[in-house]
């Protein structure tokens, strides 16, 4: 399945293809060095098949976690990528998750003004989610993803079979990210959520929300306002994120619930609840209003925030931070 | 004077004009934050004058010199950047040479993935040269502009009034670059040099040489192929450059003799000498043989160079780096 990403000069194909991986070398330009990064969380022969794939290839890797999009990071990475002798005309593939692809998307960008770069993600988030967007960037200062850059790849490859080792949990925390595009921009998705066989409908899981999003990025590639759609249910979820020791895909599930009208929140409920995504963590209301007002060093009393009242379609609206507090105290259990 | 630069969505006017820096707040959108970074070669109420016409400015000034072009100048830039609380609809305005505008371009193109950023060059070098194009870098590992990305500002402010106060040999270091693009592409523009008056005729060396980047620019925005003709001089000159103490403009003016036919640089060696450029240095073709074969890590045998046949014209050819380093013996005194 291959999805076309068109974006001027900066076009790209994902494709979507069990054993893609194992045929990288057809796929992608690897015929010069290639410069791999992966992290300690990926099996280490992912990153492998691509090195044994590539004309000269050299695997480096980092510490798995968000720790290491940071510029100490960056900047090991960098000397690598010169030691390894880079020039403009070879190529950086990201083997990981989101942190892998944030980083080595963002040094791609950057080394030598900008050199070719492929994604391969390994998770299931990172393949719906941050695979597709072309943004890169790392934390500073405290604050996540400001420092960046806006960077296609030249192609990526989603294999579902890197995604079959994957723990349970790591696969539902992607699947949130998968209902919150289905809730705002595809209902069909979203039936086959209430169908329940996520395993087998996978494939098409990944496909439709890929889809949805390259809408969204075609029409908005350096997200100047209707890109803001991807955000629904990630203002509550980014503050009990930050709060709580739930993932990313986890917080935003529950941090969609108070964002839906009553009808929809009972059909999420119930999906949430298959997908063992409907957790009760302990709430601390006061520190999740602190984060959500808190943001990128600003201090904001509303926020523009996305609202969903029919399943597949959506609402923005500039609300007071302490309604939508209100309002998640009242739903969140 | 106006230049228009046609970048479809990056496009942006350089304007050339007397007093422009005083009347920056109405020539540049300063109603916002602004980042204005400057350095301590430039005189200080230059950036003085861009904070006074910004609704609110922040100046921070870098030490003047090549060694500021380091990651390490670049997190601290960063640093402060954060810590004005720079939003995404905020401003960097670089107020210096080369090493400013490089550094607040790089800056600007990463801090939220790109804010809006304005170059003001202060010296004549980075007037015809830097302010233009959109290259904007670090060093990194020994290795000249290795990191950075292509960025075009918003808008350049040249003022030629800025330049009066530039000791002279600053101001034939940056007549060597418009002097360089004169002899490829503007015969007219050599014209002017071989008849003298060059204070009196500043503003338009100055414009007819933006005229001729623009239009390579223009045609190559990425750097793919074309803008090699900007190399005119730059080979030789770069080894001349890292193995003595001349000036980056000067060491071109010198590495331009060897790539010219015997009746231009006749021509050519006459005007150098009105413009003060002629010198004599102590050369090592060995060290400089050694600097141009040892490039971005890369150590090649030929390089793709440019010769002046005729004045206003050029050919571009791969040449062994021996034979281009013989000429030079035979040619620099």
């Amino acid at each position: 399945m291959k999805i076309q990403m068109n974006l001027g000069p900066s076009s790209y194909d994902i494709l979507v293809e069990r054993g893609a991986l194992a045929k990288a070398g057809e796929l992608l330009n690897l015929n010069r060095k290639v410069f791999i990064l992966t992290d300690s969380g990926v099996p280490k022969e992912y990153a492998k098949a691509v090195e044994e794939q590539s004309h000269e290839g050299f695997v480096y890797t980092i510490k798995q976690g968000e720790g290491s999009k940071s510029i100490a990071t960056l900047n090991k990475v960098l000397e690598k990528m010169l030691e390894f002798g880079l020039s403009r005309k070879d190529a950086v593939v990201a083997v990981g998750g989101g942190v892998v692809g944030d980083l080595a998307g963002f040094a791609a960008s950057i080394f030598m003004r900008g050199i070719d770069f492929y994604n391969i993600p390994t998770t299931l988030l990172s393949s719906v989610d941050s695979s597709i967007g072309g943004k890169t960037a790392i934390n500073f200062g405290g604050v996540k993803n400001i420092v960046g850059a806006f960077y296609q790849p030249k192609k990526v490859l989603i294999d579902p079979d890197l995604l079959k080792t994957l723990p349970k949990r790591q696969i539902t925390n992607g699947l949130a990210e998968a209902v919150k595009v289905s809730l705002t921009s595809d209902k069909e998705l979203f039936e086959i959520f209430e169908k329940g066989n996520i395993e087998e409908n996978l494939e098409e899981i990944i496909v439709r929300s890929l889809n949805v999003k390259k809408q969204v990025v075609e029409e908005d590639e350096k997200e100047s306002g209707l890109r803001k759609v991807l955000n629904f249910g990630h203002t509550i979820g980014h503050g009990i994120e930050v709060t709580t020791n739930l993932y990313h895909g986890e917080s935003v599930a529950l941090g969609m619930l108070p964002m839906c009208s009553q009808e929809v929140r009972e059909r999420l409920i119930r999906v949430l609840k298959t997908l063992d995504l409907y957790k009760a963590p302990k709430y601390n209301f006061e520190k999740i209003s602190k984060a959500v007002s808190y943001d990128k060093k600003a201090n904001k009393s509303s926020v523009s925030a996305v609202f969903v009242n029919q399943i597949g379609a959506f609402e923005i609206k500039e609300t007071e931070i302490k309604e939508l507090i209100s309002k998640a105290k009242e739903v969140l259990i």
